[in-house]
């Protein structure tokens, strides 16, 4: 254990003079989780708290990616050094992606852009874990912005997203696309929308939608600034500039108010709760494995059982 | 409490006699959770354990709910009395969907299946515990088969229809199809596989793609029965009477050997988990509640001072 924490040590040091490479085995000992994450988090979580964080978030097939690829490409390209997590079955990183993404996430990666995906299982509730980790890692050694790419669905995907600064919902011109977006939780989240495939029928119908929704939302009083709705056609570059602007606009109006301490103290108290949870389903899982099946016994019984085995007394009602 | 349970049993007896309305308040209050849940969950539990269960599961837009409720339909009016729990925000019921599975679901519902939906969210991991809870009620009064439909993207999704007895996943014949079920960890659960929209260009590749991956799979030992591959055009109706079929041959597998009684071991042992685990978050949530920011704390230092407040001391190592 004294042998990991000096490989993290020398590892921070490295990646603070420059090293990609000590970059990258440190974002792989935090998704790998256990002792060595902890120790990560420890080093560096004293350098960051510097990079704007960016969520892009929505359906399969949306065009997630290419928003993702295309941003982080002009980044690069321009005075920024941004990094990407994607977060997603079907980024281009991992091979389930139409060739003009994966050539744009190359272009992006060679014009200096950190680009990293992980796998979204195998984690164990292990996710929400491992994103503000690796994000932290990110931070750190001054990549900025820092792009997650999310597929918008499920609760923890949701929740990753809804971590970042700048929360962007990608939907598609198809009918009923926004109606499904407010369904999967990400209306509420959303600081700026995309319609992406603009170019196809039903896109002010979509825009429509999301007007709409967003109209309902404001008078229930959800949302602290009305979030943007841009146009893209993504796979030809159309409604990109404006993509950008909104983006870095959604940023200023951060910055300029408390905005970004609240949304930083938010992520700082979510990150505590999943850890939190992560211990206390560890602890879970190892009485699970002692269990034998009780002939008939009724599930909600039989953990109850264990849960108060398993906590102090005062804890259990 | 006294009164909330001698309402759980005033409604399991009327919906032992075949009342409707009883199973629907059952349903509902399993699905709110707390203690009512609970009470519902012992109630039912003793009669329950004879219906077969089947699963449907598939990235949004694979046609889904078209076979949902194409097979409710096909069942209820046969000698069947189906039940139909469609987790998924584009479910026919929740209103996202197209006219014409609407119009099945409503055909199959006058045909004596019993249609229900659940939202995705809100639930806050609870959504592992309430629909085992949903299908014991179900089971419990006579339903059978009792069919989950869940959109196959996100861990608790997977995992819910895991819990099935023939779990059945739908891909269609977009290219890559096959390789994104694959990521979302859909072919080691899968005991039958449809291709749906099957009429498209790619309904062949997609089913050497799924071939292949099995082929892969068989190697290294993940199933213990090679799923059948079903062809269908779900929305003309082609390939129904196969899809149907293959079903029932599963069934069949299943009852006749030790697997039945493999699988419903292991539904038992994962509601035990899920229950553990939404014990023990409730907890793990109530001291979140009193958690002030401590300015350049690590997260992971705090939840670990935490979890040593909540656990038994030979819990925390």
């Amino acid at each position: 254990m004294a042998n990991e924490n000096s490989t993290v040590i020398s590892l921070v040091e490295n990646a603070s003079k420059g090293d990609r490479r000590s970059v990258s085995r440190l974002l792989t000992l935090v998704e790998r989780g256990g002792i060595s994450a902890e120790e990560v988090a420890e080093a560096t979580h004293k350098l960051a708290g510097k990079s704007h964080v960016i969520g892009i978030t929505g359906a399969p097939g949306a065009g997630k990616s290419t928003l993702t690829a295309s941003l982080a490409k002009d980044l690069a390209t321009s005075e920024y050094k941004p990094a990407v997590l994607a977060v997603d079955p079907s980024s281009p990183l991992t091979g389930g992606a139409i060739l003009g993404d994966r050539v744009r996430m190359e272009e992006a990666s060679e014009a200096g852009a950190f680009i990293r995906s992980m796998a979204t299982r195998g984690h164990a509730g292990g996710l929400a874990l491992a994103v503000p980790g690796m994000v932290r890692v990110f931070d750190a050694f001054g990549f900025n912005p820092i792009i997650i790419e999310t597929v918008g669905v499920g609760q923890v995907e949701v929740d990753v997203a809804s971590a970042a600064d700048t929360v962007v919902v990608v939907v598609t011109s198809g009918w009923g696309d926004a109606v499904q977006a407010n369904k999967a939780g990400l209306l509420e989240i959303a600081d700026l929308f995309v319609v992406n495939k603009a170019d196809r029928p039903g896109a002010s119908d979509a825009r429509r939608d999301l007007e709409l929704m967003i109209d309902l939302s404001q008078v229930t009083g959800q949302m602290s600034r009305r979030p943007e709705i841009v146009m893209t056609t993504a796979t030809e570059g159309e409604g990109f500039d404006e993509f950008k602007k909104a983006i870095f606009e959604h940023k200023e109006f951060l910055f300029e108010g408390e905005q970004i301490s609240v949304r930083r103290s938010n992520r700082w108290k979510a990150e505590v709760s999943s850890r939190l949870d992560y211990l206390l389903s560890e602890v879970a899982k190892k009485s699970m494995e002692d269990l034998e099946e009780k002939e008939g016994s009724s599930p909600g019984l039989i953990a109850r059982e264990m849960a108060k085995n398993i906590l102090k007394k005062d804890e259990f009602r």
